[in-house]
């Protein structure tokens, strides 16, 4: 595998600090400096301007736009992209001293540093700046984003001359004119604007979005107006070695239904201004006491190894971020709202890569996401009608159920959404013990799956079930016939579906038993590529006799292979992006016996280029569970520090929020050796070698477990709620706030 | 096959005729009556105007426009247009009396009648117009486009009142301002417009067009100009009874070169309007003689079935308008000049369908065909570098030599135009003789073309050579792995450029003993999926797995099916759009025994479903050689008159012209049982059950051949040029003026 860190940042165990200005490195940092609090997202960029490489995003979560692409018009391939579009930067802040602007492409500074505090949500960024005549001013911008009124955000400036008492001049604004980058191209219109407030309609979906600010500071101010833009002009002065505080308060309020009259947003927006535009010492009072707690839950701690340390706390904070089940009807973009890449569209990601986390921290945002899917089944059923099917299929992209990915050849051939959604169901139900959930929405969306299921697979001129043009989880593999994953998941689906509704009023549910029959049949003569001599699952028909590549040999200029690869060579070799077989021997773990897996997994990883960023947890907590300890931990250090290292060389479009889930996972299922598919929850703990110590809690049937590993023992407690029934390493055990003990053994690799 | 005729037009041996007017068929019938000399093609549109359904297409051979197309943007996908474009309507023709405009959508109107006169290229038109005021006019529209001098064309209009005398007015234009039916936009704009001459500038590529006309007409004229339009108006005064003819001949000139001043353009222009502007009845009779001289070599007579016979002189006669090799440079669109469709570009079709009868007719015309690709094998070349290849990948569709396919499901995936090329290159000079081309131009092209192919395939893990990732004829299947028609072409082309290049000087052609016996060594251990239990060739791998479909059972309605199913539907079952193994056994016929064939067509003919146009022809030639009689002529029915009776629905969008090239070899190839693969020419004939005679002519080595056969007999002698030795009815035979004859056993199907 070709990809390596780039580090860059200094590590610290709560935040992640950059020292000193680098322009290569802009829109990583920025990526990498984003807050979010799951209603907004705001990309680290300079609040001042910046004239260099700079992405200004600020992204609403559920605020998209769509177009409809020319080109391929046959049936069934969707030609509609929805995206999530750039909004209102509310950051907007333009600085002068004797006529020089200040922007650090262009300005003399020193003594740049950046920091975002995972304890409290900030994010602080400082320097001295040195204008033409010499005078030296330190600045200080800090922003925040309510956790508490999610349409609340502020902004604080300081200002210090170091030598000098003088004027400056600032100028704050909420600026609606932004261009979304993807399409070079702005897509509000503001009918309305007043001093410190403005309306802004976005042009397909008329999405609804007010901003609106109140600003504390001294000196002479005057309300400004421009084109999609309102402002404040402050004139200050500067006294020598005295710093000089401006704060903002912003509201940015959407309603749920852009159908209302306009005006009624306003107001909406206005009152919510007046009632909750607090001080910035308050909302950051407010900010740390919720991430104080969030941590006391959900905290992941090493001993020995700062770097990893950092990297999970990342993953944590910026998954906790980007989505809490607060917002109904949303869902968690594969960049969640930290850039443009994927447009903020939802994947299987969702369900395969993101849910375990709040499964087992925040059970009710988990439930929230599979009600995003029951409250758009009636677009996946009419998405499995545009394919010729019956039932539901759920969209491989995303932003408010119907398909927005417009490449058919994974838009039509790709059903890990659909299949992911039923294995959700199981996995929440089968956690949470949530049955009421299970019967008024798992069982209808359980129904349309199976439908789609039945009515898309086919049978072999042998008299075998199958599905014939599809493309697995691993997507260097097109269009193939009988894809292992896409099968082995079909049949557990029919079979889950067909035991679990047969105890229900069918009638009711509108299906009968030879319906749950024929699924059984299916699910029974499903083809499931196996060469019986070897114990290895063949990812598809012919998968074994494609050519080989070497993938030691590609050079690392070669990546991204979709850059650098004519398209079709990507797709016919023995080369797999992401797990595939093991994807599933992952998922029903249980399932499969150690032999079974180590022998995939000797076959599948060394032809696996992981060019998906979900590919390397999944990899290292099947290397953990096999032994490999090396391998564990090398893949576990992609999985944690992706973003942090750059490993993907893309951070600078966003955060790969959707993997960061994978690399809580990566801990928990990896070195916790939690398995949560078999009847109880279970720990098989291990420990990478330099490791001293680490712990974790996970949420589990309403009490909270506490598993703490060191070199050469494991704990677990309860720490909150009743005893549980477990297995841990091995053995059945209720378990207590006194906590049982045993031995670690140190795997042989 | 759920296709049927829809049988309209009168029957006449040598004329297509439509009595009375269909407005639903409008534009069915505007493709049938298309005129063309190789230089431009004019649909048989209404010269008065229509504001019916109607595409007013003149278009001109190299005269297209490009676009870039959004969207995927990986490498090696081509992402441009080129489309032959819309050009200028020189008919424009207006009428008026007592201000009421003549249109057939509108007016009153009978005794409607439509002819176009394969012996002379003429389309006539003539109808009887009822005025409000039950004035009768009867009006004949005449147009022919010279085959003498490409770029003159006339109308004649003549103008016949019945029950009145009095004034009537026209209006005779040219228009640039036609738009363009793909994209609804206009391509011109029109720098320099005086009396009776308009210049035309194409918007994106620049081309350069010329219009300029000559009015014979008496009565007050006047002239006048509009945007992108310069005309004539004419008051007549007409006399009961009395015929006035109004002439008009036209210039359409295009340098070859656009980079010239415009002015240079014009001057031309004008010059050869003032030289070849001629009177109407002078060019018809031009016209009348090159026809009569043309049928009396290239004519088939059918006695006994006025329908095929119809059929067949149709084809040959819009094949040859609108390709015969006198412009260079040029190529044949799927559709001709006759519509949009296909966008006017070139495909595999050239070499592969249509090539023979140019061989067999007018070799010369068969070598500018092969000199196109080698004048364009610098952009083939670079083709294959943005596909990570090297050597030569010639386009799959193409007006330039550029790749001009978008979908790059197709450009990237299919070689049978690679392929076409090498077997055409091989048939070319195998036939004719033609060593010169060989070496100066056709070993240029194997030896790339051979790089390519060596440098696309792949080795297998069991050692073996084939193409991974391929679509091959067959466009049913995407990207499946061995298609055997691709490696077998593969295969006969390695081991064809191995074997001609031996004798030549290799260090001058820039090539290597070492890489000749790379090519046999690739062509020695080529994949050919094959059951040597059944005999049949796998399609490729994994196809006798796939899910059976019976394609009778397929509602007539779901046609054709890339409107009616799920585009992804197409590909996941053993249904065929187009003959794949048949294609390179009918190619290779000699090397393939009957029994193979048999065993083969048995196997595939069921499965196909023909959505191809290409597709019946080759499946009745095989038909004709196993015997199976009745098969043999229904697809010789489909393939002659596939745009006649509209089988597939779309002869509105224009006519099939290299599909019904297929239709020619449906005869010679078929009924005449012509072999052109083996070392002499060879035919074994047979004869439709319900036909009395048929008979045709080749030209063989400089001389022609003519071969008759009736129900008992068959003669083949020389009628022109040096005695030939061929292999007749399965004996080596020299034949001269005298002729040898043979009788003609029934066979049993």
């Amino acid at each position: 595998m070709g990809k390596t860190a780039d580090q860059y940042l200094g590590i610290h165990p709560w935040k992640i600090i950059e020292t000193g200005f680098h322009p290569d490195r802009s829109e990583v940092s920025e990526s990498l400096f984003s807050l979010a609090n799951e209603h907004q997202g705001v990309r680290g960029f300079f609040d001042e301007g910046y004239s260099g490489k700079s992405l200004t995003g600020v992204y609403l979560n559920g605020i998209y736009e769509e177009r409809f692409m020319q080109g391929m018009a046959y049936k069934g391939i969707s030609n509609r992209l929805a995206f999530m579009v750039n909004t209102v930067n509310w950051l907007h802040t333009r600085i002068e001293m004797e006529g020089e602007r200040l922007d650090l492409a262009q300005s003399q500074f020193h003594a740049f540093r950046r920091a975002l505090d995972f304890r409290a949500g900030e994010l602080e960024r400082g320097f001295v700046w040195e204008t033409r005549s010499g005078k030296k001013l330190r600045l200080v911008f800090s922003r925040i984003l309510s956790m508490k009124t999610k349409e609340l955000a502020c902004q604080k400036i300081t200002l210090t001359p170091e030598n000098f008492s003088g004027k400056i001049s600032l100028t704050l604004g909420l600026d609606f004119s932004q261009p979304h980058r993807s399409f070079s191209e702005n897509f509000w219109t503001c009918p309305r604007q007043e001093s410190g407030a403005v309306l802004g309609i976005s042009t397909s979906i008329g999405h609804h979005l007010f901003a609106g600010m109140r600003v504390e500071a001294s000196g002479k101010r005057e309300s400004i107006q421009g084109e999609k833009f309102v402002g404040e002009h402050l004139e200050l002065d500067l006294v020598e070695g005295v710093s000089t505080d401006i704060e903002r308060s912003v509201i940015l309020y959407t309603p749920r239904d852009s159908k209302k009259p306009p005006d009624e947003t306003w107001a909406a927006g206005m009152a919510l201004l007046e009632r909750s535009a607090h001080p910035y010492a308050k909302v950051l009072e407010q900010n740390t006491a919720y991430w104080t707690d969030f941590w006391a839950k959900s905290d992941i701690l090493i001993d020995g190894d700062p770097e990893t340390q950092q990297g999970i706390r990342f993953c944590i904070f910026q998954l906790q971020q980007t989505y809490r089940g607060a917002i109904q009807g949303s869902n968690i973009g594969a960049k969640g709202l930290t850039g443009e890449a994927y447009n903020g569209n939802a994947f299987w990601d969702t369900e395969t890569y993101c849910l375990p986390f709040f499964l087992f921290s925040n059970p009710s945002a988990a439930r929230s996401l599979l009600d995003f899917r029951y409250q758009t089944l009636a677009q996946a059923m009419r998405r499995a009608k545009d394919l010729d099917c019956r039932g539901a299929c759920f969209p491989v992209a995303t932003s408010d159920g119907t398909e927005s990915c417009t490449l058919w050849q994974h838009a039509s051939l790709q059903f890990q959404s659909t299949t992911g959604v039923a294995y959700a169901i199981w996995h929440y139900t089968h956690v949470s013990g949530d049955m009421v959930f299970l019967h008024e929405r798992g069982a209808a969306m359980l129904i349309q799956i199976c439908r789609f299921l039945v009515s898309r697979g086919q049978w072999s001129p042998g008299g075998k079930f199958g599905y014939y043009a599809v493309m697995g989880p691993d997507e260097f593999q097109m269009m193939v016939n009988n894809n292992a994953y896409t099968n082995y998941m079909a049949k557990r689906t029919l079979e889950y579906a067909a035991s679990v509704l047969t105890d229900m009023d069918l009638v009711s549910l509108g299906c009968s038993k030879d319906e749950l029959d024929e699924w059984q049949r299916m699910a029974r003569e499903m083809i499931i590529p196996y060469d019986p001599e070897t114990g290895i699952y063949e990812q598809h028909e012919g998968f074994f006799n494609l050519p080989h590549v070497d993938i030691d040999a590609i050079p690392v200029e070669d990546f991204p292979l979709y850059q650098h690869w004519s398209y079709d060579r990507i797709y016919r070799n023995d080369m797999i992006k992401q797990p595939d077989v093991l994807m599933f021997m992952f998922l029903y773990n249980g399932s499969f016996s150690r032999k079974e897996k180590l022998g995939n997994y000797d076959y599948y990883e060394p032809r696996c280029i992981h060019e998906s960023s979900l590919s390397p947890s999944v990899h290292s907590i099947l290397a953990a569970e096999l032994g490999r300890r090396m391998e564990a931990f090398e893949f576990f250090r992609f999985a944690t520090r992706i973003d942090l290292d750059n490993y993907n060389r893309n951070t600078d479009e966003g955060i790969h929020i959707t993997s960061i889930a994978a690399a809580w996972m990566n801990i928990v299922y990896g070195f916790g050796g939690m398995r949560s598919d078999g009847d109880l929850l279970s720990f098989n703990p291990s420990i990478p070698a330099h490791w001293k110590s680490y712990c974790f809690q996970v949420v589990y049937r309403g009490s909270v477990i506490r598993l703490e590993v060191s070199a050469e023992r494991a704990v677990v407690r309860v720490v909150e709620g009743s005893p549980v029934i477990i297995v841990f390493c091995g053995q059945e055990v209720e378990i207590n706030q006194e906590g049982i003990s045993a031995g670690i053994s140190t795997p042989a690799i």
